[in-house]
């Protein structure tokens, strides 16, 4: 059996597309007067300085392939969490306070159920981040969503994609400036698969396993489709916990598509060494062991149990222990910075990285 | 011959949806503290008050299907100005500065050039607008993009969205209250079909009326794909004109989907009406006889000429119009502000508005 990889799920040929990304809109940021980009490309969000004391900061994510498991579970009412979370979480990296949310929905077609249970989820994802959606869009597009122009649709399909706006001090903006080597990683576990990788996911288990979303699998402990489908961890609570309890963070990364390779993204002239890792949730290892992938490609492209990571001073990591515990989230010591670049997963003898910092558009995460 | 329709055309069902958002979302704007939600939804953009004297101003919007004109055309250069114009142009509604945007690409395969050509239009409509793009995002959805899942997928497929952020002081904030009765209706020339009824466009032109995107019309003076893919009009030069030379705007309007209609969506007591109509670029006579659509429907889907409405004290009119003309744009005197509630187009007998004043979601214009 050929191993699966992200690219033979149909995910590939982004990294041509970065510098064409800084050539043609790096000149933009010029446009502005009395007010200033302070982030470059690459960063999870992007923050817009507009007085001395404050800066606009913006993102944009969806949730990928995610939508063709609710499509196919025909269950919408939880997807919209997974909107929120992509959005704020990428946010917070940036120690930017999240407030609201606009959410842009494209569909095939329009149905009265699956939209009321699309703004469930979205209500609840603003519950739990704690943030308006106070606008949004749907946009109909039969012959684009769902379609090939020509053969009959698929009515259940859509994409949904968040653009997230918040504030932060432009002095407390966090970019990784302050790291340094010997500082303290803290990953806090994800919930499952979130909202990367479910392209290969999908291929892996519906192809090459032969599984079916209805498959209550004894592992899991539920069927596969609730599994792929459980809600992407919204870590706003998490990152408050440390404000409130005075911990400094000086790194943040939203471990996403590209896995710990997204601590690269940090502006830091160091490196990442993983020393240990949490157990995975079951979902990981029954793609691995499916799709026989190595672990090289399976940390590149899932979370692998751990969805947030935050980099604190060595002497904070049990004060952060406590305060991101005390919130309800699961948190372990996983590693270090270090003066070496690189990122390293020690525990399986891997070194990686991003192969171009400026990756923000090319975050392979999405799909 | 039966006569096309919007609904027939594809794009219907969208009225469910209102008091979902409202029931769904209204909540989610007391999740905030120390900063406050003051638009409601059916304003064209959303904002966010965040200190006395500082609202930050957010909105999202695509391109619809215009984006099946580029692909046919395989010309992707200039659809980034319309993503741009759909975003600002509604920003500027409200009185606010448009700053940022963050684009969403969703493609059903990356290609280097096809990027390329779209990051260059993005970059001319951030010129245009006076905007920068620091960010954005590109998903690669092979199965939901220019696919129903299964059949062989359109490569060249894709959906583009944008989302804005911008600044206004929240007293200067544009919403409609200060129109009174007598006020001026001031319409700015559109570029033709702008980002809206491209649906109904290519069924009524390439479906009954056989056309061909590389048909060159007499009337047109070019092909139809050209005359299609026009890039919609940035307005926001017209308004930092009126700006400039102190003229008081009482309201304003991007004349997307719902024609005209989108004048109710003004937080005013009043009506509008249509008092004289600017010539219409000849694309929209070929649509309407070919299609044999009467003026209701044309005026409810097409903007018809008048791409942004600014509505202006009477004795502002004159230097309104003046400004506006010295910033590169025609403008005309279309009506006025009336006590009788609705949106009247006079010379043709119309009367009309928006069924329901919430509608912001369940815009048609996006299709």
């Amino acid at each position: 059996m050929k191993q699966a990889s992200y690219e033979a799920a149909g995910v590939a040929g982004q990294s041509d597309a970065l510098s064409a990304v800084v050539r043609h809109l790096q000149p933009s940021f010029a446009h502005l007067e009395g007010a200033q980009v302070i982030t470059r490309f690459g960063h999870p969000a992007s923050a817009i300085k507009v007085s001395a004391d404050l800066a606009i900061v913006v993102c944009t994510d969806g949730v990928g392939s995610k939508t063709m498991i609710a499509s196919a579970l025909d269950r919408y009412d939880t997807i919209g969490i997974d909107c929120v979370a992509m959005n704020v979480n990428d946010m917070i990296c940036l120690g930017a306070r999240p407030l609201a949310m606009v959410d842009y929905l494209g569909v095939n077609a329009l149905d009265p159920r699956r939209t009321d249970e699309l703004l469930r989820g979205l209500a609840e994802g603003a519950k739990q981040a704690g943030i308006a959606i106070p606008g949004g869009e749907v946009a109909q597009l039969p012959e684009i969503i769902g379609s090939n122009g020509s053969a009959p649709g698929d009515e259940r399909a859509f994409d949904l994609v968040g653009a997230c706006v918040g504030t932060v001090h432009p002095d407390r903006l966090i970019l990784g400036h302050a790291l340094r080597p010997g500082d303290a990683l803290v990953g806090i576990g994800s919930s499952g698969i979130h909202s990367n990788g479910l392209t290969l996911a999908r291929k892996v288990l519906l192809g090459t396993g032969g599984h079916r979303l209805s498959d209550k699998l004894p592992s899991l402990g539920r069927t596969l489709g609730e599994e792929l489908l459980e809600p992407t961890e919204i870590y706003v609570g998490a990152v408050e916990a440390l404000r409130s309890a005075a911990v400094e963070v000086r790194g943040m990364s939203h471990i996403t598509g590209d896995g710990f390779a997204n601590l690269a993204r940090l502006e830091a002239e160091v490196g990442y060494a993983i020393e240990e890792l949490p157990p995975a949730p079951p979902i990981f290892s029954l793609i691995q062991a499916t799709g026989r992938i190595n672990d090289a490609e399976m940390f590149r492209v899932f979370n692998m149990g751990v969805g947030f990571v935050v980099i604190v001073p060595q002497e904070s990591v049990d004060p952060a222990l406590r305060a991101i515990g005390s919130s309800g989230y699961r948190a372990w010591r996983i590693g270090r910075v270090t003066e070496e670049p690189g990122v390293r997963i020690e525990p399986l003898g891997l070194t990686g990285g991003l192969e171009d910092g400026d990756s923000r558009f090319l975050r392979r995460g999405s799909a």
